[in-house]
């Protein structure tokens, strides 16, 4: 096998076998690939496509790549939720207290920020001391012990994507499906996922810019669970501009301390919680009754077990978490805050932490639902 | 202006400005440019094609791009034919001193090789120190005094063709028409030449497999020369897969030289010869009456002319011209002969060549003429 055979036979628009899928993934981790002939490749993937099969071929082999995470017993339950990104997204830190709570056990291994959008790590990390850099074997033991870890994204599990996202970053092959696909779902997996809820976000803010592009690309994920027999849910949500960037990362876990002690009730971050959380809870079997899983959810917030496993997450990850009750041991904010208009009801809410951090805060983002 | 961006707009499938490819070549010879960044776009490039003007800047940026031969006066009157290639295409060489007689100034710069085709130098060098290592001085000097000289592409002359085409070698991005058009038309423009015929071949052993495609590659190329107010003329000539690989670099030479001492008088060669020869004395203004320039290229064979031409033109680049009548003077053939079939009676013209080789020669390459 030739790769540069493998580049026409996708650049003529044909699907690549599963065994030229390994070939090339398997080429790419032990540097028997040229950077100009990936990037060449990744052109043609972007202009071509990739049908369903071939998409989960190339996230079966860029699983391989690497190490996994195997959780042992526990495996086929750990669940983790995926957004496809955005602005103020803060959806994944009021979930993860939720969830682990109810019993379902968490690992979620994310990423640094990518572009304007802030990571979910540099979120947590903004509480004094906490840290993610977890080892596999740190990971693993947390989440038998206390049922949820967040660790951070290493080089050792799916390599071949972590090739990959860089060249695609500068190649202007970042937005095509099935490389977005493949590279999400096999994060997710290599990290021990068995359940899966992925937030498909469109919007100018989003990488799909429009619902159908959004339809599109989760369809495409779940056909890849299912070619892998992964249960993948996939939830398509409007992603519009935030009116401001007044998004700092502790600000966004005092929104979710907020969340999680029943101060927030309305508006979109305790609607989109609450609502994943009710899909995972069905996704995983732990009820069949939807009006059942609300009111435990609900339950959850209101006898503060959800803060208290979020109390505990902290603690098992070295941070000071003083800071529930006295968000003055954040560090000093320094945010960088565009503010671009006056705004409504749910940003008042946001304001009203303005004092504890001496910042100007005027708008924020915000994450409507469809 | 960045990169990432000129790739995403030809990944759009969008045109890109003369500015925005002006950007591109200089980054590209400038070190600005990494070659991943090159091969996306050549990809892009291959799969959403260029326009005759996009391809006309591309080709006027390449010829930019590095040194320009200059021949002073004489420059507009000088001449080059160019093949797109094929295996035993050796109308180069006896059309060469056919055209030097006929008073026609021609500066060829030749490459090596390519694949599976041999090159007009290899051959040409086949001949005792005859040399192809001509300085720009040189070649410019010896144009002036016996009105041909046969250089050797220098990557001083247009050196983005020359990074381009080293990465669209390996990135299956070789056979794209504006690729394929900017490359050739750009250097023999480089080199000095005014008036250009380019013999555009298909069939299954040339780049372009159906006469359709050589057709929208001749008239692309022929466009080009009308952007850059160059005569570019281009006729489309079929090639067939040789029955032999008998094609050995003095053994065409000798071939040659048969032709111009008059002996090859019916045949694929001598018709495609006399036919590009017509062409020419009619492009550069020579003659307007085609049968009177035909006749007058038939009396530079016989009255050898021609031959004595070639002779010269060995001489001056310090080849021993004894091989034009003793053909034991070139050095003993090594060549790698594959036969696919008993032959006819074309073949067995090279047949007699045979005995002085001490090869088995059974099947030969041709050349057919649609």
């Amino acid at each position: 096998m030739r790769i540069v055979d493998l580049i026409d036979k996708k650049k003529q628009g044909n699907e690549l076998s599963k065994d030229e899928i390994n070939y090339f993934i398997s080429s790419l981790v032990n540097n028997r690939l040229q950077d100009y002939q990936t990037s060449a490749w990744l052109m043609a993937v972007w202009l071509r496509g990739m049908s369903a099969e071939e998409t989960a071929n190339l996230t079966e082999a860029m699983i391989n790549s690497g190490e996994k995470i195997d959780f042992g017993e526990t495996g086929r339950q750990i669940f983790d939720k995926h957004s496809t990104g955005g602005v103020g997204d803060k959806v994944t830190i009021t979930l993860i207290p939720l969830l682990a709570a109810a019993g379902i056990p968490i690992a979620k291994l994310s990423g640094k920020g990518l572009g304007h959008t802030g990571g979910t790590i540099d979120k947590l990390e903004s509480i004094p001391n906490f840290s993610c850099r977890l080892t596999i074997e740190e990971l693993t033991k947390q989440v038998k012990e206390i049922g949820v870890a967040i660790g951070q994204q290493t080089g050792n599990l799916t390599p071949a994507d972590g090739i990959l996202y860089s060249l695609r970053d500068v190649t202007a092959t970042i937005d095509s499906m099935p490389l977005i696909a493949s590279s999400v779902v096999s994060k997710k997996i290599a990290a021990g996922a068995g359940h899966i809820i992925l937030d498909v976000k469109y919007g100018s803010g989003a990488f799909m810019k429009t619902p159908q592009d959004a339809v599109e690309l989760a369809k495409l994920m779940v056909s890849i669970g299912k070619h892998l027999n992964k249960s993948i849910i996939a939830v398509v949500t409007s992603m519009e501009e935030p009116l401001g960037r007044a998004v700092g990362n502790s600000l966004e876990i005092i929104e979710s301390i907020e969340f999680l002690k029943g101060n927030i009730i309305k508006g979109d971050i305790a609607e989109l919680t609450y609502d994943f959380a009710l899909l995972a809870l069905m996704q995983t079997g732990k009820f069949i009754d939807e009006k059942t899983a609300a009111d435990y959810l609900k339950e959850l917030i209101h006898t503060g077990k959800a803060l208290e496993k979020f109390k505990e997450l902290i603690i098992a990850q070295g941070g000071n978490a003083e800071v529930i009750n006295d968000y003055s041991k954040f560090p000093q904010a320094q945010y960088k805050i565009e503010v671009k208009s006056e705004t409504n009801g749910y940003v008042k809410r946001i304001d009203a932490y303005k004092t504890a951090y001496g910042c100007k805060l005027l708008g924020a983002g915000r994450d409507k639902k469809k």
